[in-house]
Protein backbone atom coordinates (compact mmCIF):
# COMPACT_ATOMS: atom_id res chain seq x y z
CA UNK A 1 0.00 0.00 0.00
CA UNK A 2 2.88 2.29 -0.91
CA UNK A 3 4.05 4.39 -3.61
CA UNK A 4 1.28 3.71 -5.86
CA UNK A 5 -0.56 6.00 -8.22
CA UNK A 6 -4.14 4.70 -6.29
CA UNK A 7 -3.08 6.80 -3.27
CA UNK A 8 -2.84 10.60 -2.81
CA UNK A 9 -1.00 11.92 -0.31
CA UNK A 10 -2.62 14.17 2.04
CA UNK A 11 -1.55 18.18 2.90
CA UNK A 12 -1.11 19.02 6.66
CA UNK A 13 -4.48 20.50 7.12
CA UNK A 14 -6.60 17.94 5.21
CA UNK A 15 -4.63 15.78 7.61
CA UNK A 16 -5.66 17.76 10.44
CA UNK A 17 -9.15 18.22 8.82
CA UNK A 18 -10.16 14.66 8.45
CA UNK A 19 -8.60 13.74 12.23
CA UNK A 20 -10.98 16.42 13.75
CA UNK A 21 -13.95 14.12 12.06
CA UNK A 22 -13.42 11.04 13.78
CA UNK A 23 -14.05 10.35 17.67
CA UNK A 24 -10.65 7.17 18.12
CA UNK A 25 -7.29 7.26 17.12
CA UNK A 26 -4.65 5.02 18.21
CA UNK A 27 -1.48 5.97 20.17
CA UNK A 28 1.38 4.13 19.12
CA UNK A 29 4.77 3.73 20.91
CA UNK A 30 6.96 0.93 22.54
CA UNK A 31 6.13 -0.51 25.71
CA UNK A 32 8.83 -2.64 27.22
CA UNK A 33 11.21 -2.41 23.79
CA UNK A 34 8.30 -3.51 21.92
CA UNK A 35 6.25 -1.95 19.42
CA UNK A 36 2.70 -1.22 21.16
CA UNK A 37 -0.66 0.75 20.35
CA UNK A 38 -4.10 1.64 22.06
CA UNK A 39 -7.07 2.84 20.83
CA UNK A 40 -8.28 5.93 22.74
CA UNK A 41 -10.89 8.54 22.11
CA UNK A 42 -9.28 12.13 21.31
CA UNK A 43 -10.11 15.65 20.58
CA UNK A 44 -7.52 18.28 18.40
CA UNK A 45 -6.71 21.47 20.54
CA UNK A 46 -7.06 24.77 19.10
CA UNK A 47 -2.92 24.35 18.21
CA UNK A 48 -4.11 21.18 16.57
CA UNK A 49 -2.30 19.41 19.27
CA UNK A 50 -4.41 15.77 20.18
CA UNK A 51 -5.50 15.30 23.65
CA UNK A 52 -6.14 12.10 25.44
CA UNK A 53 -7.92 11.65 28.98
CA UNK A 54 -6.58 9.04 30.73
CA UNK A 55 -6.33 7.60 34.77
CA UNK A 56 -2.77 9.07 35.58
CA UNK A 57 -1.57 6.41 36.60
CA UNK A 58 -2.34 4.33 33.81
CA UNK A 59 0.32 1.91 31.53
CA UNK A 60 -0.09 4.77 28.64
CA UNK A 61 1.14 7.93 30.90
CA UNK A 62 4.03 5.51 32.08
CA UNK A 63 4.72 4.81 28.62
CA UNK A 64 4.02 7.93 26.53
CA UNK A 65 5.02 10.98 28.95
CA UNK A 66 7.89 12.91 27.58
CA UNK A 67 8.62 10.47 24.40
CA UNK A 68 7.49 10.86 20.72
CA UNK A 69 5.09 9.02 19.51
CA UNK A 70 2.62 8.45 16.70
CA UNK A 71 -1.24 9.23 16.88
CA UNK A 72 -3.32 7.13 14.12
CA UNK A 73 -6.78 7.29 12.84
CA UNK A 74 -8.17 6.12 9.56
CA UNK A 75 -11.67 5.42 8.03
CA UNK A 76 -11.96 2.18 5.28
CA UNK A 77 -14.64 1.36 2.99
CA UNK A 78 -14.33 -2.59 2.21
CA UNK A 79 -16.96 -2.02 -0.19
CA UNK A 80 -15.52 0.82 -2.65
CA UNK A 81 -11.64 -0.70 -1.47
CA UNK A 82 -11.48 3.40 -0.35
CA UNK A 83 -10.53 5.47 2.46
CA UNK A 84 -7.83 7.85 4.32
CA UNK A 85 -5.45 7.38 7.24
CA UNK A 86 -3.68 10.33 8.70
CA UNK A 87 -0.88 9.83 11.28
CA UNK A 88 0.37 12.44 13.48
CA UNK A 89 3.80 11.76 15.11
CA UNK A 90 4.95 14.09 18.05
CA UNK A 91 6.39 14.76 21.74
CA UNK A 92 3.62 13.56 23.92
CA UNK A 93 3.52 15.19 27.42
CA UNK A 94 1.27 15.09 30.65
CA UNK A 95 -0.60 18.55 31.15
CA UNK A 96 0.61 19.62 34.33
CA UNK A 97 -0.30 23.34 34.27
CA UNK A 98 -2.91 23.92 36.33
CA UNK A 99 -5.07 26.57 34.28
CA UNK A 100 -4.23 24.11 31.45
CA UNK A 101 -5.61 21.34 33.06
CA UNK A 102 -8.73 23.50 34.63
CA UNK A 103 -9.24 24.61 30.54
CA UNK A 104 -8.85 21.30 29.63
CA UNK A 105 -11.62 19.78 31.92
CA UNK A 106 -13.98 21.98 30.08
CA UNK A 107 -12.73 22.18 26.47
CA UNK A 108 -10.78 18.88 26.10
CA UNK A 109 -12.17 15.42 25.17
CA UNK A 110 -14.36 13.42 27.99
CA UNK A 111 -13.11 9.55 28.91
CA UNK A 112 -15.31 6.93 27.87
CA UNK A 113 -14.38 5.39 30.54
CA UNK A 114 -15.25 6.37 34.26
CA UNK A 115 -11.81 7.70 35.86
CA UNK A 116 -11.36 8.42 39.32
CA UNK A 117 -8.55 11.46 38.62
CA UNK A 118 -8.50 12.42 35.29
CA UNK A 119 -4.59 13.83 33.48
CA UNK A 120 -4.50 14.95 30.09
CA UNK A 121 -1.78 14.09 27.57
CA UNK A 122 -1.20 16.28 24.81
CA UNK A 123 0.88 15.06 21.52
CA UNK A 124 1.99 17.77 19.57
CA UNK A 125 1.14 17.52 15.68
CA UNK A 126 5.11 18.16 14.60
CA UNK A 127 4.58 16.19 11.53
CA UNK A 128 1.11 15.41 10.01
CA UNK A 129 1.21 12.97 7.24
CA UNK A 130 -2.34 11.48 5.52
CA UNK A 131 -3.08 9.26 2.39
CA UNK A 132 -5.88 8.97 0.37
CA UNK A 133 -7.03 5.35 -1.41
CA UNK A 134 -9.81 6.32 -3.92
CA UNK A 135 -12.25 3.88 -4.76
CA UNK A 136 -11.32 4.87 -8.85
CA UNK A 137 -7.50 5.15 -9.51
CA UNK A 138 -7.08 8.56 -10.21
CA UNK A 139 -10.30 9.65 -8.96
CA UNK A 140 -10.97 11.28 -5.41
CA UNK A 141 -13.68 12.09 -3.82
CA UNK A 142 -14.55 16.32 -3.60
CA UNK B 1 -9.30 3.66 29.01
CA UNK B 2 -6.94 1.19 31.09
CA UNK B 3 -7.52 -1.07 34.14
CA UNK B 4 -10.68 -0.46 34.24
CA UNK B 5 -13.96 -2.36 35.03
CA UNK B 6 -15.81 -1.63 32.15
CA UNK B 7 -13.71 -2.93 29.74
CA UNK B 8 -13.06 -6.99 29.64
CA UNK B 9 -10.03 -8.44 28.78
CA UNK B 10 -10.70 -11.22 26.00
CA UNK B 11 -9.07 -14.57 25.59
CA UNK B 12 -7.06 -15.53 22.03
CA UNK B 13 -9.55 -17.43 20.80
CA UNK B 14 -12.32 -14.37 21.19
CA UNK B 15 -9.30 -12.22 20.25
CA UNK B 16 -8.84 -14.31 17.01
CA UNK B 17 -12.91 -14.35 15.95
CA UNK B 18 -12.92 -10.72 16.13
CA UNK B 19 -10.04 -9.84 14.04
CA UNK B 20 -11.26 -12.46 11.44
CA UNK B 21 -14.36 -10.35 11.42
CA UNK B 22 -12.86 -7.03 9.95
CA UNK B 23 -10.92 -6.75 6.79
CA UNK B 24 -7.95 -3.33 7.35
CA UNK B 25 -5.52 -3.71 10.49
CA UNK B 26 -2.53 -1.79 11.23
CA UNK B 27 1.23 -2.69 11.16
CA UNK B 28 2.55 -1.16 14.04
CA UNK B 29 6.31 -0.64 14.18
CA UNK B 30 9.64 1.17 13.83
CA UNK B 31 11.03 3.20 11.33
CA UNK B 32 14.14 5.72 11.13
CA UNK B 33 13.91 4.96 15.38
CA UNK B 34 10.35 6.22 15.65
CA UNK B 35 6.67 4.70 15.97
CA UNK B 36 5.11 4.04 12.37
CA UNK B 37 2.00 2.61 11.52
CA UNK B 38 0.14 1.71 8.50
CA UNK B 39 -3.22 0.52 7.87
CA UNK B 40 -3.66 -2.31 5.48
CA UNK B 41 -6.06 -5.10 4.55
CA UNK B 42 -5.14 -8.37 5.56
CA UNK B 43 -6.45 -12.11 6.23
CA UNK B 44 -5.69 -14.44 8.52
CA UNK B 45 -4.37 -17.81 7.69
CA UNK B 46 -5.41 -21.26 8.91
CA UNK B 47 -2.70 -21.31 11.57
CA UNK B 48 -4.24 -17.75 12.75
CA UNK B 49 -1.20 -15.77 11.91
CA UNK B 50 -2.08 -12.46 10.33
CA UNK B 51 -1.11 -12.23 6.04
CA UNK B 52 -0.52 -8.99 4.06
CA UNK B 53 -0.12 -8.59 0.45
CA UNK B 54 2.56 -6.02 -0.71
CA UNK B 55 5.07 -4.85 -3.22
CA UNK B 56 8.37 -6.10 -2.63
CA UNK B 57 10.10 -2.91 -2.49
CA UNK B 58 8.40 -1.62 -0.12
CA UNK B 59 8.95 0.48 2.76
CA UNK B 60 6.86 -1.90 4.86
CA UNK B 61 8.88 -5.13 3.59
CA UNK B 62 12.07 -3.55 4.53
CA UNK B 63 11.42 -1.79 7.86
CA UNK B 64 9.23 -4.91 9.41
CA UNK B 65 11.04 -8.25 7.51
CA UNK B 66 12.15 -10.19 10.65
CA UNK B 67 11.36 -8.16 12.73
CA UNK B 68 8.84 -7.90 15.95
CA UNK B 69 5.84 -6.20 14.87
CA UNK B 70 1.79 -5.43 16.39
CA UNK B 71 -1.12 -5.62 14.40
CA UNK B 72 -4.20 -4.15 15.78
CA UNK B 73 -7.79 -3.94 14.61
CA UNK B 74 -10.65 -2.51 16.42
CA UNK B 75 -14.28 -1.46 16.05
CA UNK B 76 -15.92 1.53 17.78
CA UNK B 77 -19.58 2.77 17.98
CA UNK B 78 -19.10 6.50 19.96
CA UNK B 79 -23.03 6.87 20.21
CA UNK B 80 -22.47 4.07 22.71
CA UNK B 81 -19.05 4.18 23.63
CA UNK B 82 -18.98 0.56 23.15
CA UNK B 83 -16.56 -1.67 20.76
CA UNK B 84 -13.22 -3.65 20.97
CA UNK B 85 -9.58 -3.94 20.41
CA UNK B 86 -7.14 -6.79 19.18
CA UNK B 87 -3.23 -6.28 19.14
CA UNK B 88 -1.41 -9.57 17.73
CA UNK B 89 2.29 -9.30 18.32
CA UNK B 90 5.04 -11.38 16.61
CA UNK B 91 7.45 -11.65 14.31
CA UNK B 92 7.25 -10.66 10.65
CA UNK B 93 8.23 -12.29 7.68
CA UNK B 94 8.30 -12.14 4.40
CA UNK B 95 6.85 -15.83 2.50
CA UNK B 96 10.29 -16.77 0.41
CA UNK B 97 8.84 -20.83 -0.11
CA UNK B 98 7.55 -21.04 -3.67
CA UNK B 99 5.12 -23.12 -2.68
CA UNK B 100 3.91 -21.23 -0.12
CA UNK B 101 4.31 -18.01 -2.51
CA UNK B 102 2.00 -20.20 -4.41
CA UNK B 103 -0.85 -21.36 -2.20
CA UNK B 104 -0.91 -17.66 -0.75
CA UNK B 105 -1.97 -16.30 -4.38
CA UNK B 106 -4.67 -18.57 -4.10
CA UNK B 107 -5.80 -18.33 -0.76
CA UNK B 108 -4.10 -15.28 0.86
CA UNK B 109 -5.36 -11.69 1.13
CA UNK B 110 -6.12 -9.44 -2.02
CA UNK B 111 -4.38 -6.15 -2.11
CA UNK B 112 -6.30 -2.85 -2.45
CA UNK B 113 -4.27 -1.39 -4.61
CA UNK B 114 -2.74 -2.66 -7.85
CA UNK B 115 0.69 -4.05 -7.49
CA UNK B 116 3.12 -5.07 -9.98
CA UNK B 117 4.53 -7.51 -8.21
CA UNK B 118 2.93 -9.70 -4.69
CA UNK B 119 5.11 -10.61 -1.72
CA UNK B 120 3.02 -11.89 1.94
CA UNK B 121 3.97 -10.94 4.94
CA UNK B 122 3.31 -13.35 7.52
CA UNK B 123 3.04 -12.27 11.20
CA UNK B 124 2.82 -14.66 13.74
CA UNK B 125 0.38 -14.46 16.40
CA UNK B 126 2.76 -15.19 19.34
CA UNK B 127 0.45 -12.98 21.53
CA UNK B 128 -2.96 -12.18 21.04
CA UNK B 129 -4.38 -9.37 23.25
CA UNK B 130 -7.70 -7.65 23.36
CA UNK B 131 -10.38 -5.46 25.56
CA UNK B 132 -14.07 -5.01 25.13
CA UNK B 133 -15.41 -1.71 26.10
CA UNK B 134 -18.93 -2.36 27.04
CA UNK B 135 -21.12 0.63 26.64
CA UNK B 136 -23.28 -0.54 30.16
CA UNK B 137 -20.34 -1.20 32.84
CA UNK B 138 -20.03 -4.65 33.48
CA UNK B 139 -22.42 -5.44 30.93
CA UNK B 140 -21.00 -6.86 27.85
CA UNK B 141 -22.49 -8.16 24.49
CA UNK B 142 -23.77 -11.74 23.93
Amino acid sequence: MFQNDAFRALGRQECLRLLAEVPVGRVVYTRHALPAVLPINFSLDTDASVLLRTSPDSDLVRAIDGVVVAFEADEFDAATRSGWSVVVTGRATVVTDPAEHERLLHTGPTSWMPLRDAVFVRIESEMATGRELSDRRGITRP
